[in-house]
């Protein structure tokens, strides 16, 4: 007992320094470890298995609306990076540069790929002729690089792990369609996989992506009151295509530019599922992207029979389940605590007494409720729970993003919030970059999005000028 | 059917050019396309899918032998990189450098992973402590450059895809079960699942890995009769571990250095597939990792009923097989050809005669024979038909190795069978690098193996300079 509580003692409490309770968990739960590569972490096996199970579930996603996965080179030449204007003037201040290879200075550097915009165009160029090779829809995962000068695991990393979608449509209905189609189905597999819900909107010119036309995003919203960008899917309209010649014959012969998206999904996500669901012991996961979503503690071992029983519920529910046997000599206050730790959704005791009354304990992790379940009925009853925990996790999250979301008319509201209502604050905007900039300065806080779902607050005046609003903004502080 | 004609002759006859018959299949198969990144090229959305087809096979055997994936950086510190000796003189030559980072020259240089070893010796020095935390069983899937002279699609180019599996053990006798237990694993995977048979065996001092105590590769055989490497598995003992202090504490509390094994395979592997399986037609591909198993063509489309009942045995097929139907309105003959050069395994025509059958034809790509099938029994017919495709494209690849391997006793002999047998020859070594050395310039062949199945040829004498020999050894020109 004296371990078990040492144990979860070395959490720091989320409310005393959410920093710190941050940066414990993703290092007692081994999801990171640091590297001596600046800004670069080690995903331990237990984060990467999560990482599998986003790419999956998405993966199957995008496959199910008729995208392909194809794999383009890291590397980028300078010139095919400048090709776009907008575009470069956004990446090149933040990217990494190979300037020799082989023991040669190269005669033009290669940049480790931002993000690879410049590449599918080039490739698109090549392969899109006709109306009849249209639409492409394309994806790939990959890792990028964007030289960040302050870091935090998964949050913001100088390499992250994503996919990006890039596809080309024949008109521009087709491409806002298919931007929007992929920003709903990053929301829908936040909600139904992460138990995140989101807001969906589209952001201010000044947040949008560097040569999109409009940049749609998910955001979400941290137990801190900060926000999360999620996930983004651009609509590039045809400047690309303008800035890299891709054309195709439509079926009236006439040579048309194709209209283009692109669309993405990191490693950032890990830590919306750390700091939505966390709690002061660890970890809280949802069970349809847990690695482990039942794991097994014997109790009293030793006694005859406990461990043949864990065994062979460990067979049973391991043809339903992702299960985990821990059969370790650690005592099992070390290992209720471990699990917590590692944010498993349910755990099973089972001893001596157990196994004369044919039942077992589970223990939810996320309420710690204790259920007595007979073993006749084990994995209706698992089931059900973890479809439970599922389904809680979501509209715990739900409510906490309510019960802080505040609506602001004045400015003094607006700062007043800002300060002292950590969460999202509804406000009307004018529509000026200016006041973007302004609220920044005054409160930290930016622009999240402007929601698909609009609605007019007061007297639909901007909160920071008073001029007509052209929109409701999403604003709040963000990682 | 000029059409037809025009779109097959387009390939280079195998036997008239080999190297640019394999280009013609790569490009025009929609494998790759080039790109503007020197030495780089664009894996497309057919090579790709293929190339999963080998991640998710693959990778369960690794699960299956209790390995777990992890995400390195993509990044090596040059102090990193220098911390073993040998090690870097193997790679320092070929790699990438990071000089340049968000504008700011680097005060150290990074370079672009050609392999990761130092990163995981970093790592496992950080978390492994006790003789509890060993065995590490880590593998990652990830992309990795080296700045190669001269590159060709798949077989050499400055980026590829693979994966790598890194371990740390207690013992040598453990990393060594670990280093064989590896290669069998790649061996019974290019066997059963891309019926490539493969010569097992260990590599000589002068082609072992830069920094291991013993390499073990598989060799297979391409069509040419040149040789490719097509999966090694490295025992480096404590090297490694002495280099970068990784030690735990044993039962005894003794501090002892582990002992390491990697091991890797990447998208070279493609390249094997093409050149083992192809012919002038185009693609031929093993049906345990085809894309699309079979491929469904209506006949006389137009025709009332065609392609209903098309539509319906591609709903009833798809349940068991990877399924696609072609119902453009391109002609029948046309998409013959395409899905021939595909390697599509079975081809599934059905016209207004067969429905009055109530039978289709099927249409085997690896012998061309027409089977006509009763859709009562198409399930059980096509699942019998693939194994059995399946089975004969190992055959048939074995007996052509075997077919085109040499045995020569004198140094004569050898040469003549290097010049004009193309195909593995079977001869004895001393064991001294300079006969290595001398065969390699004499005859272009270079030693593939020395295999695990050792024969003793003639009285014993190395066919180079007829001293005692050590080894049985296989030669050959290899990619």
């Amino acid at each position: 007992m004296a371990e078990d509580k040492r144990f979860v003692e070395e959490i720091t409490p989320m409310d005393e320094d959410f920093t710190r309770w941050y940066t414990d968990i993703v290092t007692k739960a081994e999801l990171i470890e640091y590297s001596s590569v600046r800004g670069c972490c080690v995903i331990r096996p237990y984060a990467y298995a999560i990482w599998e199970n986003i790419q999956k579930n998405l993966d199957a996603m995008f496959k199910a609306t008729g995208h392909q996965n194809v794999y383009m080179p890291m590397f980028i030449p300078e010139s095919l990076l400048q090709r776009e204007k907008d575009h470069v003037e956004g990446f090149a201040p933040e990217v990494a540069w190979v300037t020799v290879g082989g023991n040669e200075k190269l005669a033009e550097r290669l940049c480790v790929r931002p993000t690879s915009e410049t590449l599918f165009c080039e490739h698109y160029k090549n392969i899109i002729h006709s109306h009849r090779d249209l639409p492409k829809l394309y994806n790939q995962w990959c890792s990028v690089v964007r030289w960040e000068k302050t870091t935090r695991p998964f949050l913001r990393t100088m390499e992250f792990l994503w996919q990006e979608g890039h596809t080309a449509h024949a008109t521009a209905e087709e491409a806002q369609a298919e931007t929007e189609r992929m920003l709903n189905v990053y929301a829908d597999f936040c909600e139904q996989y992460l138990a995140i819900p989101v807001v969906k909107g589209r952001k201010t010119d000044k947040e949008k992506f560097a040569g999109a036309e409009a940049t749609y995003t998910i955001e979400s919203l941290m137990h801190d009151g900060k926000a999360l960008q999620s996930g983004t899917s651009h609509n590039f309209g045809d400047g690309f295509a303008r800035a890299f010649g891709i054309q195709y014959t439509d079926k009236n012969n006439q040579l048309q530019y194709v209209h283009q998206t692109s669309w993405g999904l990191s490693t950032r996500i890990m830590g919306a599922i750390i700091m939505v669901h966390g709690d002061d012991s660890g970890l809280v996961l949802p069970p349809r992207i847990a690695p482990v979503q039942l794991v097994i503690i014997p109790i009293a071992m030793h006694k005859e029979g406990v461990l043949d029983k864990a065994e062979e519920l460990k067979a049973r529910l391991g043809a339903s389940f992702r299960v985990e046997l821990d059969s370790s000599d650690k005592n099992p206050g070390w290992k209720f605590s471990e699990y917590e730790m590692k944010g498993v959704p349910l755990r099973l005791e089972i001893g001596p007494k157990d196994i004369e009354k044919n039942s077992c304990v589970l223990v939810r992790r996320d309420t710690r409720e204790k259920i007595f379940v007979s073993l006749d009925e084990l994995e209706a009853k698992a089931a059900e729970i973890l479809d439970d925990i599922q389904a809680s996790l979501y509209q715990k999250a739900l409510k906490h993003r309510e019960d802080t979301t505040s609506s602001a008319v004045t400015y003094e509201e607006f700062k007043d919030a800002v300060e002292n209502r950590p969460g999202f604050v509804k406000a009307m905007w004018c529509g000026d970059e200016e006041c973007e900039n302004k609220i920044k300065e005054d409160t930290g806080a930016t622009s999240r999005c402007m929601p698909f779902e609009q609605e007019v607050l007061g007297d639909n005046k901007c909160v920071c000028c008073g001029r007509e609003a052209k929109a409701l903004v999403y604003w709040g502080r963000a990682y």
